[in-house]
């Protein structure tokens, strides 16, 4: 990959499922940094609500190159 | 969240994907649990059939409020 | 399960999804392995092109039987 | 210690320190556990309000004897 | 395995081996649960008195299908 | 909690107590973040000077709504 | 130790004791594998039947030297 | 820091608080060790008597330098 | 238990099995260290000779009082 | 330290050796950041091409003083 | 990266550093495997003789692709 | 091995690089432990100082046999 990376840590909700709180992680995170080159799933979680799934949560570990 | 939660591992299973395997864990405990508030997911796993999955396995962290 | 067992290592990729990332892998290793009984999977991670996820990376732990 | 235990995940909170928070978690699991002989600190997280600590969390696993 | 299941921590002891710590829990899990299906040992550990092993302990993390 | 997050590591340091260095890593990134919603305990550590703890240090995790 | 290793992951099971699953484990692997030199214990898990323990199930990591 | 150092684990005690067992250790362990430098925690555990904190155990990893 | 601890880190090994192994350490231990209180498993290896367990070593981390 | 410190993840990246990979981190983060005090080793990978090292990746944790 | 990728764990031995180690790793697999990609540092150990350092012991986890 | 085996924790710096911290922890260690027989690297880490490192710090389990 050559040249110097940051890694932050990023957590994407969504209603639907864990795929969609990744991408929402990475969409937003794309408004404020460029360069941005993989991710790493760090924590998968949930909120519950009436007995059943009300939001997907996922901790994502962005990293991107410095420019 | 305020007040004393206990937590409970429950493992789901489909043959589908883990968030089915996700909803029917929760689905399940909800038969008997009340007030589930959040859930964790520890560990990912499955059976693997004739060369292919068979089943999706997800063991669960979940929260609840103790009354 | 009885018998012995090894586990191998092999990581899936998918344009799509962690799902389809687990089956390419299931399906590819299944060319050359046979009686695959299980799989754990161990790592999730992804590329990131354009500020969008190009591509998801599972890395599954396969259990099977040795004859 | 002889004999044989089980353990339990309990969530103590306390707006004031994670020690009030323990013990509001053994307290409490106290009301439907009896012979409660040690715990293990397994978590420690809080909630943020206005910029300031507004709860204490604390994951304590609690070990008692089965009768 | 199909089905949802619960793991519960259940910690057995004994003066003679790991072996019998962890059947002695299994049985004693035994008299309350029922469809216990698997076990993970969790953690090791022994009392010592006057210089020698008094006490074998080991926490096992049982799975038992839910009804 | 839906929306995107941030997680950020602060250390908060106190001749005190944990409680205090707690306090003053939240205080202290409170000044340049908004939207703090919880923070998690990574890790516990201090100095010692003269055989006495000279300070308490604590790494926090804090979550923080992107805007 | 010099020269150049391989490890690899095998399960052996029995249903009398762990030791025994271990020794079942490295002769299996003794089949195939020249050049054994160490194992370390990566897991331990079992199967129960009727309310015991039916199958000691142990994950050994077998380095042995690239000829 | 510059130097040799040495790590030992402490266990403190007390049936006050974790950062009253915290210094009972330092003190403790500073009776027969010199140029303690740092400490970090490395486990929480307490005892439970009548449904009550009877007592706080903190495991210590304290550094000191080498002469 | 009350008092101040320490805990060190002792490897034992034999040709017969862990338990052994875990006998050697603590009785080899208790030559120079007086008061030992508990011991944990930390680590499981073993050497192989001719494709079979030629040595079982167990790391136990034993705690015992200081005076 | 005494003092609020945040912590950041930089991966450095280098043909040569970790050694230069971890420079390399540092001197770009000090580009941005200042007061930086020290550092911990959390991940070492690397690239291969052609059966050989291309490049050595070290994620180091950057600690530095919030002023 | 697409297809599908194995992981296998060598473990390199040098005299003389743990990059050097790495490399008698990698050039050893490269011998029986084609299109290595990276490589993940899983452990470092050595070997004490005569009180100085004799031998570097690097276990690397190295990723290549299934044809 | 055979026999039984202390580990001690000892962490060695150097202003040059962590293979001389590794030198410097054992030999300095040599000075009052004889029979060191391995070591294992448990951490790695640094300080910095006017933007560069001014110091590697490496944590070692050195192995040793008692008598």
């Amino acid at each position: 990959m050559s040249g110097v990376y940051k890694k932050i840590d990023v957590v994407g909700t969504s209603p639907v499922s864990f795929a969609e709180a990744t991408r929402a992680a990475i969409e937003e995170a794309g408004r404020t940094v460029r360069h941005m080159s993989w991710f790493e799933v760090a924590e998968q979680r949930g909120a519950i609500k009436d007995g059943k799934v009300a939001e997907f949560q996922v901790t994502l570990r962005i990293g991107f190159k410095l420019e």
